[in-house]
């Protein structure tokens, strides 16, 4: 089927959400099916505000530094289209025959696809729809991980790998609050921050164990009498033992008092006050990444920007192949001892609405540490971190 | 005079101190008049403990990758000594025959070789004594700048740049809290984020001009009319119009309710509250860049780190000269065209203790935005940061 191409990208951005974006533009630009290659802003926003641009237009200069640009170049939403939402798609679609369609982002966006796909059959509009998988917490299903986590959790061990120096020099105790609601991988990259075996971070917490302050004091008490100072890495998700948040148990607390709006920063201070309290520690602090985790200009990771633009040109390809009349591009790790991955297509359903976990094996039985095995998984996605050095006699040195 | 050199870090670590401490190693090995090069850990406090290493025994390699990592190497220590402590302290360094001594930090640190300095007078014992500057808050008197300032500001820059393209896909209002307690230069460093005229950060607020909320809320309505969204920089140490810390007043607040602990991540919650409730404004976010600004792996500027190099290797070099006993390196601007850097001696007691802040032709009139100016001063400090883009046809387009 010959027509026109419309791209959007959707969700929370990513360092290289563009990547994939020009990956399919290229792809579309050397397929022989593919007229007009159209940018919607915003998401499908765009598609209902016919607010578009032409991509054929932009140079290929321009194309390649938007790849290595973080965030969405194109604009994101957050927004999930009814029966009669897209029935007004169709219509623009229609208008301008389109029939490729790429949606670029998380779970919710595979399901904003899913919805389009299966409205687009049910109301006859002929249309190949795509989800280009993007995600910083690596919670797609289907996938050994997926574009966007990479540079994340690379920005996230450049971070810690510093922070853990400086607590070095400073001691105490650091708490550093990391992004994940429900999925812990990008706290678990922390880890890739060690070289020696006294460094931090020496405590990790991801969402899928249940989390006691009086546990955490605890941890943190053996680690001070182990190293005289402990560097914590904990997802802003981390949950109680009935399942409910641990930020939000504090948020709740003042906002009981007051009209003192806390978000996720309260969560490491609060645990910093904890610890100030319970094990008389004077030098306590916390740092919450925050929103630059998914956005820091210079820090992506190489490979993760590879695979970004490999998945891009893979939905195209899929699309135009024939074989498919709607997916998800997935990547799926080969065995064998060098890292290589294979990019196919799964079903949208297979990716949409649900989330994955950090898998038991990736964390120690404790339940506040990764294992050597989540090392091993994550090393090459996130590839080698700056050098850094300490002097050889303080190798070892408590 | 030949004789044994004692150095350490002391002060808040910054990305580039070991360039500082690796220059002065490298000038002493290349000294006739340097016999062992001692370095003590945690400042002054390892001369107490007598907690030396011999950094002659590091091999060259370790030294070379010791320069480009984060964070004190040798530690760090925030002590003032007296006296009675110097008394110690020269029975420490006459008994391994110690006669050049060499400080690493801000103006604190500056104070401190002060006292030891004119002590080592007072008291008879020959010593030559030489502070190195370094500080991320670039606050340091008879200097253009310090080493530390270039990288932390680069991070700071990268960072906003990162967001303001996060904030032009989402959109809403985005405030970034950034490290600067006196001196609003890290602040006004997020400036250089900016490459085309909508670009954030929009508002950059700095400790050196009053702060109040309507006047905030003012501002953040004007840009949010104009470009639909709003980055602000501001100041961890923005003052009122009675001088008392922003912060502190959000604080102070919450303390008197109950006992949850807030640092500077306070801040930056609280505008983000006053500006949801005051303009209505639905997406309103906050980050405090915290401590990583100051050591995170991988982001120092190039410029920044062969500054620090040679400012340790110039302290040495006027150590050994014959023509100082004690003094600290300042850098100052050559004018003309091309950036160049004059390294030189001052008296210790010119940049111990005070603190220079923004200077006026830095900030615009009405203290909200930096000044062209501050950004050709600010430029070849930090670099070029890395290549990043938007489509042509989205440039310009509210």
């Amino acid at each position: 089927m010959t027509g026109n191409m419309l791209i959007a990208q959707s969700g929370g951005p990513s360092m290289v959400i563009n990547q994939s974006l020009v990956g399919a533009v290229l792809a579309a630009k050397a397929s022989n099916k593919i007229v007009e290659i159209y940018g919607a802003l915003h998401g499908i926003q765009g598609i209902f505000d016919e607010d578009f641009i032409d991509l054929r237009a932009e140079p290929e200069e321009v194309l390649l530094k938007v790849a290595q640009t973080p965030s969405s170049a194109l604009g994101s939403v957050r927004r999930k289209p009814t029966s009669d939402d897209c029935r007004a798609l169709f219509a623009v679609l229609a208008k301008r025959n389109i029939r490729y369609f790429f949606y670029i982002g998380g779970n919710d966006s595979a399901e904003t696809a899913n919805i389009i796909a299966q409205e687009a059959e049910a109301q006859g509009y002929d249309l190949r729809c795509f989800h280009i998988p993007k995600t910083i917490d690596n919670d797609l299903l289907c996938n050994d991980h997926t574009p966007g986590y990479g540079s994340a959790a690379r920005f996230v061990a450049c971070a810690v790998r510093g922070d853990d120096l400086d607590n070095r020099a400073l001691g105490g105790v650091k708490i550093d609050v990391i992004m994940g609601r429900n999925a812990g991988f990008l706290t678990a990259a922390a880890a890739l921050a060690r070289q020696d075996p006294d460094d931090g971070p020496h405590l990790v917490y991801v969402p899928e164990r249940p989390f006691t302050l009086e546990r955490f004091v605890s941890d943190v008490g053996e680690c001070l009498a182990k190293y005289k100072r402990c560097v914590v890495a904990v997802s802003e998700g981390i949950r109680g033992e009935d399942g409910r948040a641990i930020a939000e148990s504090f948020s709740n607390e003042v906002d009981a008092h007051g009209n003192v709006q806390l978000t996720s920063g309260a969560l490491g201070e609060n645990l910093a006050a904890v610890i100030r309290e319970k094990l008389k520690v004077k030098r306590v602090r916390a740092d919450t990444f925050g929103f630059i985790q998914r956005c820091f200009v210079g820090v992506a990771s190489e490979v993760d920007a590879r695979e970004a633009r490999l998945v891009g040109s893979a939905a195209v390809q899929a699309a135009v192949g024939g074989k498919y009349r709607s997916g998800t591009i997935t990547m799926t790790r080969l065995p064998g001892a060098s890292y290589q991955i294979d990019y196919s297509v799964a079903p949208l359903s297979a990716v949409a609405k649900h989330t994955r976990e950090l898998p038991d094996c990736y964390i120690n039985s404790e339940g506040n540490n990764v294992t050597g095995l989540f090392l091993d998984y994550a090393r090459p996605i996130v590839g080698p971190l700056p050098v850094t050095a300490r002097f050889n006699q303080l190798r070892g040195r408590r």
